[in-house]
């Protein structure tokens, strides 16, 4: 019988929290021992018998359920942002406290998102020119994506060391600014439009070719294969895994 | 048995103009009857007989090409720039004492651009938001492009007419300019990549919902049908048009 | 001061109906009188004032309550299914004895279906070959999807009518059915796919250059604003009308 | 002073070759020293003293021309398509004669191509629904294309070998073929249109969210980088290499 692991939920009442709720419960390989409001005392983690938790709360009490849980031998998921460099490397210096304990702290737990990233980085040295569309709901409030910046700089990183030089470009009148923002060398576009969710599109092109990678989150529902295959693979990274893409095995 | 127009071109030895050649060759229901290169003279398209000139020279000998076509009874389709508004002016001048002549001055023989344009105004009405995005070729020197403009201007001119406001947007910040240039009132992006040509997308959002209206011009080829189009129909209308797209029937 | 209309929803507890109710009380130019579901009297639609029904019920019922209305002098707007020759036919001679009386029967409200129909149709006949492609998730049980159907139905109307022949296809060994199925002379293909609601391609080719006319539908909610606009002009159409795409102003 | 390559292209007088040919000649790392056509005596190669040859010829004397090469310690890049297993056979017990030379033998030199099918692999195992549709040109006589039913091939050996099942698909009736053919277990679908020359889009689908990695080859020159990544990496991979992502470092 394979293993069935037991699973906190931190945050529970949340658009992300009750979502995790709903998927671990379904998932066969996993039991939900604990689903935590903001209300709720901590020690129902430990009395639940959880062997991870999943942290989906604020960035204000995100590191103490955190620590809580290291301090208990319990594992973490943690999908809230905040964790600034100061609280990553105290952290780091619990863990080693408890070097069994693994944490995964990722920014982001769409899988086809981070494969998008992770292609267009590979590629990006094998063509003369390369830039990035983002495309997200006209609520945000912030341009260009999180994502996109990064995935500006994994390109940026890739290139530089197989010695790529920057995407061409013979625009010498651009008033408007449609060129969009230049991070690390690459330009992003961003758009906002009604109906959309967050989508984000990376053009790569040489002579005569172009090869496009496209991620599209149409709902919450698409993080959640993510945060689970980080319930199944925490317990096998001990110490602390900074983004999901430390645990895709893409060999 | 169907009409056999005899046609002149101008500007032959161009790139476009080699092309249109071979096109009015190859088109069952014309004769080139004249190509003339810069030290040929004007008088050869009288000698020739032909009833259309379709001229694809230089700014500089544009207006006397075509001056001199009108004079002379014959018809003009003309996709050289530089037809300013004073050139413009004196040649309808011109025509009112050549009424039965007409001349097509078109910044664009792409069908399927003029119809891009044509839907996506049509369409803006209906939605929310609108965005436009052009690509091209990185050894484009202007951003963003003048069929980009064109579009957003004719967006613009639609959504105002139906009452429709502006497309929502709530970014307050976005340091790099990645929300591109505002055309009318319409975001407009640039992207430059090797490996393409001329392209646009405009996207038109609205709860739930996407449209999404894009062109690829992949060569000059694509031109080319609608040189024809201007040549069959130029005759049956006198007087100036601009613009391929009074000539395309949509109903 | 501008009309309110008294709009009553019949099927108020079913999906589509559900969403429609929220729409309606979304609208500032719309009262939600009635709001009936499948036990709920007809009386209470004339009690309720309601100038104008929404039936969002089932085949089995649909024709009862619509005849209903226009007996009761009550414009009708109707998206359920299952309206065969026979009772469109006998809605036709009630409507003939309630002249003022207007019905909107539209299998699809989603007004960016509707236009990526009507433009891809009205471009067909400027491009030799034209595919069209439909994607759904895979819970749907019937390929192509009406919508596909319907717009290969109008782009070979057409092209007829413009006397353009058949998309070329040298294609002389295919052996599994790659090619997908033919619908009045039109290619159409059709994806399963998880993660996505209902969408469809229109691609337009001519030597050199593509037109790609795309709908997305995300979710139910983006049927609404069609609802809505049937709601505002069918008193205006009286008769039966068969399609949105009679109230869309195109021009 | 970095390596210069001396190779001789056969097969110069053709397409592919005349493109190759070019490519070379702009190699800043590369000295054209031979360019063969059908009626040349291959004793040129020799004593043009070339280390490697591009052979781009017709299957009839390929394999001729390659062993040819390999007897005289010549290194070969082979786009030429017609190598049965046989041929490829024969090929590599000569090899075992000259364990110094290395022969890479490519059906497709588009990067972009190659990159797609592999990350299409390596993503389809995170994701429940893939299909993959090609576009081509409507001259193309064979469907699917070689390189889609590749594509399948290698999705189908990444899901298995991960333990993913098959696509869902809840299709209970399709006349008309609109699913496309099954490849191995893939959905594949094929788009003629005038205007496009060789095109690939591999869509993956998962609960909320959707993948899309797309290559466009425009012309001919696409394959050109390919071709020069095999001379320049040829030498330092002795034997046999089947494909040219062999030579693609993508870690």
């Amino acid at each position: 019988m394979s293993k069935v692991w037991k699973v906190a939920v931190l945050g529970a009442a949340g658009r992300m929290g009750s979502e995790a709720v709903k998927a671990v419960n379904t998932a066969e390989d996993m039991d939900l021992v604990a689903a935590l409001g903001s209300s709720d005392s901590l020690d129902e983690v430990v009395e639940s018998g959880a062997e991870v938790i999943v942290d989906l709360t604020v960035p204000d009490v995100t590191e103490k359920n955190v620590r809580f849980a290291v301090e208990h031998g319990i594992h973490a998921v943690v999908g809230t942002t905040g964790w600034d460099d100061q609280k990553v490397a105290n952290l780091r210096d619990l863990l080693t406290q408890h070097p069994q304990v693994g944490v995964l702290i990722a920014p982001n737990f769409a899988i086809g998102s981070i494969l998008a990233t992770e292609f267009a980085a590979k590629a990006s040295k094998f063509f003369e020119s390369v830039e990035v569309i983002e495309m997200h709901h006209p609520n945000k409030v912030d341009a260009p994506s999180g994502t996109a910046v990064h995935t500006a700089h994994k390109i940026a990183e890739a290139r530089e060391e197989a010695g790529v030089g920057a995407s061409p470009d013979a625009t010498t009148k651009d008033e408007g600014g449609s060129r969009g923002a230049v991070v690390d060398g690459v330009h992003v576009h961003a758009v906002r439009l009604r109906g959309l969710v967050a989508h984000q599109e990376i053009l790569l092109g040489d002579a005569g070719q172009q090869l496009v990678i496209r991620h599209d989150s149409f709902d919450r529902a698409s993080f959640m294969p993510g945060v689970l295959l980080g319930v199944r693979e925490v317990a096998a990274h001990p110490g602390l895994t900074h983004g999901l893409d430390g645990f895709l095995d893409l060999s």
